[in-house]
């Protein structure tokens, strides 16, 4: 499959990578071709790897990932073109991480609101999946770094959309029984809002490689 | 140990009770003695259980527990009185949950502040401890009616108030290797902000009898 990742961040680069591995062609995306983070990428994973603009990515891809920050992601979405996001499934691995005032951060929408969902209102030809932003950028993809039966998550309006991102996380070794569909794009905000309580387990425990387990009567 | 409990509704009955039959006596706190609730209460838990005012159940308890709405929160520890609370452990197990703009519920405090941090703000001489928050009613003072290993967090700027609340949800049932200590009291936003997350599995999984696990590398 195409793939079009917006980012070049450490988790955009650890998807990308999976994403070459298991047999992905993957293009890229910044706000401009040739970013140096983007290029270095492209030549150290081989084969199948490429990168471009963000409109370059999103028209590459059949499937999307937007892996920019949270606070950039409308924007970076808006410079990778809505016609280049009809119909694709775009897998918002954001968070809206706000440093801006120290540490630590707080969320720049929350509450009432999630970056997922102002990409579904904004592009509603999307078809938005929140996934994968619960966990660091190893855990997306090797989920056995962390031992146990912990957990990932899905939110999105589109059930199929859902089902192939469920897909797609199956490849990254995340048994489909451990994944989670929260729902519509509102169950976003939980997962969004989430990110205080981790940075503060990751606090606790001192290490990124953690994760939740989900347990009921 | 005399406790006060602060609230009438499940959570600060199941509570009370709980307390109750392990032998604590136990005031409960309402706006005005002789609520109905309260006077059920106590006449149902029997011995060591009595009722009164936020201002009786505060003086008398040597711990306290704020198990009121927490939008109403500050409003009924000032009716307590911060003479009450002053150098007593105060475990505030509320949720700032807001349904007057329907459901799901937003937070009437998140994300730069917390109920927890108000309370300490509003009342310096008390110790207060943020626990309990993440579970219902039921698992609080039964987690193993949930099986496996899932957790409970404590917050909070006094480490021995943390100590003895520990000791308390021992008591309750909570092995201490399972209670996670996220640090001074601004930890109890991350435990707060849960909150929409644990409203989605609620829905997802159909069962209030839940709670998550910590799993690290």
């Amino acid at each position: 499959m195409r793939v079009g990742v917006l980012g070049t961040g450490t988790v955009g680069r650890t998807l990308a990578s999976k994403l070459v591995s298991l047999g992905h062609e993957v293009r890229m995306g910044s706000r401009q071709a040739g970013n140096e983070h983007a290029v270095e990428w492209a030549r150290e994973a081989g084969e199948g790897a490429s990168e471009g603009s963000f409109a370059d990515a999103a028209e590459f891809g059949e499937l999307l990932i937007n892996a920019t920050a949270g606070a950039a992601s409308l924007d970076a979405l808006g410079m990778a073109g809505g016609g280049n996001l009809a119909g694709k499934v775009l897998i918002d691995v954001s968070n809206p991480l706000d440093f801006s005032r120290g540490m630590p951060p707080v969320l720049a929408v929350c509450n009432d609101d999630s970056v997922a969902e102002s990409i579904q209102r904004e592009f509603p030809g999307a078809r938005v999946v929140k996934s994968l932003n619960t966990v660091n950028a190893d855990v997306m993809v090797t989920p056995d770094v962390v031992p146990g039966d912990h957990v990932m998550f899905v939110a999105g309006n589109d059930d199929e959309a859902k089902r192939q991102v469920t897909d797609l996380l199956e490849s990254f070794g995340w048994p489909r029984e451990r994944v989670v569909d929260l729902g519509d794009v509102t169950g976003a905000r939980g997962m969004e809002m989430y990110l205080p309580l981790w940075l503060r387990l990751f606090r606790a425990r001192g290490t990124a490689r953690l994760n939740i387990g989900l347990l009921t009567e």
